[in-house]
């Protein structure tokens, strides 16, 4: 399905980056035929003994048999390699114990075909949710994937986990650390939302720092919080988001307490969120909306995700209507604290309400030039405290209802 | 605008209902050209001395002049008559210290024109956020509004709140109490919400019964629980959604302890709330989402509304598609309770889903039967309590979007 849906017009430009080798991980895809025809569905990553390996997942209570494997395994210590195998096409989601016997059956066949032990098998599934996962298919590909295992197959690894993503998603930075190079990359899927239930948000973040497992899940959850936690096309949560990250440690550089690597991860996972929200459905807009002011940090959250996920404000920018009553009705059904009589709204650059009421010599004809462009940006202040909070959203355009209620009919 | 929208597919067949006068309750209705062009846009109801009047406002923080006005007046004893003046055109919202100032305008003249005591005059608008009320355009036709009076206007009166309506909403029912009969009819506008910011819900419920405030309040305040509180076109809440309710004691009979008044009074307003869903922003499917087996009632409530808010589910109805999994991914997020092998879901009467996988026999082509009719049921059994919750809403369709996104541009 991918291959028929136009590249959305955010998409980065220049495509794939191009995204170094990082010692100790290598990959291989395959074309398993789970779903999809003539395409790959299958990755495998292999990871060098001694990687740390951390990891976050999907609130959904009804979460998928592959995620609830993986919340089991992460955080296990061992110094043994490590593999993560990912399909497209089926999200072995709500599929009860045919579920949790698919899982066991592919790491128990990754383990044989690479001897890694089956606690440091982490898999993921993105595709049809209820679907039995033909799990076969994919075991029948792992002798010929540990053959073709390659430091150089990362872009081929983003495109294999994609499933109606319009374009791969990857990321990279290089850092400095104690004068010596740490590379960082990633890739993603996500926000397609137009498989045939509905797709999933997948992350895969690969370092050769050496860093504690401890370490390095506390500063993927901080910045997931931050990253990934930020982000929303429709407000609806996937069974199976996940996103694992793996530091071989082969560099021999410790960033054990370096703000640097913190910082450049950081980004990575910064860089690949706003990819996922350049891939939502029908997406015409990229939206940042920021919120200041706010009386603590969860109600500045609350206030920028009201006026993100409310579909008038998304239809609004869909039309490059600078629309301001709308922010201003987000906000008051947000539940955060608010006072109508302190609060601005900023369209880019231009006030257009202050202190309760249109901003004296507001032009709407500045805010619209605003709106015009690919990105379009939301300010709310307060007027309250200091919390803040920024959250990337895209606009709602009769495309994303053309793709989600006809694609099964 | 209205008059330039087709009217909903979903509206109720033989038009506006044939609605009783209620002895205590005139009405008159003038074109005060606020903003619509050739149609009313001014409603005044006069309301007999000795009537009690309960009501129920937005919990928006930021909710417009009025609402504030009408919630500080609302339960002051008086035996005083009352009056409830509303406009269409223009919310009076977040138009600062100028709102306040129409407020007062309107209330005054009105006290003026009729010799009722201003905290007795509620007033309401709808329309426009954000532009000051040109409140002398109101007060010019009060004069004449009190001349034309009529028991019998309420069909007018329903029409001159409407905005980006396609029908006027009218409802009533006729109870025996002790032997003798009590009369409640109501009127509603709303979920247009294709204003050029956005619409307001509106809703004003008249009876010739005897009750006191306190009892109409919390017969109202029961009622709106399970009926406007239930029901959501798009999950965005208006700055000036108002309910009133007015028993003028007119009849003579004391309803102070009968459930059969208390039981009509709840379906007069789930008969006006289902009519705002049915003329949600191009909706073309009525839903009905029913969660049983919660672990409470808030529980079966918050899955209940992660149902009937989740875009995907409602363009998968929009598409005439019973894409359970999307109903299983909104369960999953929505923060209830909720344990994936224990639920079954239902279009219709089709069990789809069984103990957390699709139900034995399943045959997608009898659910897609369910899916193409106009009104569609969505039931969840969570399997874990008593906790039942009952909601209404429609789908979403491309029309959503050109109607929210075009209209300014």
């Amino acid at each position: 399905m991918a291959g028929n849906l136009p590249v959305s017009p955010l998409a980065p430009e220049g495509g794939f980056p191009n995204l170094p080798a990082i010692a100790g991980v290598r990959f291989a895809t395959a074309a398993a035929g789970i779903k999809y025809e003539s395409r790959t569905d299958v990755m495998l990553a292999e990871l060098a003994p001694g990687t740390t390996i951390a990891g976050t997942f999907t609130g959904s209570k009804t979460r998928a048999a592959p995620v609830l494997d993986c919340q089991e395994k992460i955080g296990t210590p061992s110094e043994a390699g490590a593999a993560i195998v990912v399909n497209s096409g089926n999200a072995n989601a709500f599929t009860g114990a045919a579920g949790v016997t698919s899982v066991k059956a592919i790491t128990n066949a990754v383990a044989t075909a690479t001897g890694i032990p089956e606690v440091r098998i982490f898999t993921s599934s993105t595709g049809v949710i209820g679907e039995p996962l033909p799990h076969d298919r994919i075991v029948a590909t792992l002798a010929a994937l540990v053959e073709k295992l390659d430091e150089h197959g990362i872009s081929d690894a983003a495109r294999a986990i994609m499933t109606t993503d319009t374009f791969p998603k990857g990321a990279g930075r290089t850092v400095d650390v104690d004068g010596r190079s740490i590379r960082i990359v990633g890739i993603a899927k996500g926000s397609g939302m137009i498989a045939p239930d509905m797709a999933t948000m997948l992350v895969y973040i690969f370092t050769d720092a050496r860093i504690s497992q401890d370490r390095l899940q506390s500063l993927v959850a901080a910045a997931c919080d931050k990253t990934f936690n930020c982000i929303t096309v429709d407000s609806d949560t996937s069974t199976s988001d996940t996103l694992l990250a793996a530091a071989t440690g082969a560099s021999g550089v410790d960033v054990e307490g370096s703000d640097a690597f913190a910082a450049a991860l950081a980004e990575v996972m910064d860089d690949l969120a706003r990819q996922v929200v350049r891939d939502g459905e029908g997406a015409s807009k990229f939206v940042t909306v920021s919120v200041t002011g706010a009386a603590s940090e969860s109600d500045a959250r609350q206030v920028a995700f009201a006026i993100a996920n409310s579909p008038l404000v998304k239809t609004a920018i869909a039309g490059e209507d600078p629309n301001w009553g709308r922010v201003v009705m987000a906000v008051g059904k947000s539940g955060a604290e608010a006072d109508r009589d302190r609060l601005s709204i900023r369209f880019g650059n231009v006030l257009v309400a202050k202190d309760g009421r249109v901003a004296p010599g507001y032009v709407e004809a500045e805010a619209a030039r605003h709106m015009n462009g690919d990105n379009v940006s939301v300010s709310v202040e307060l007027g309250l405290g200091a919390g803040a909070a920024m959250v990337y959203t895209c606009d709602l355009t009769e495309r994303y209802i053309a793709i989600n209620a006809d694609y099964r009919s």
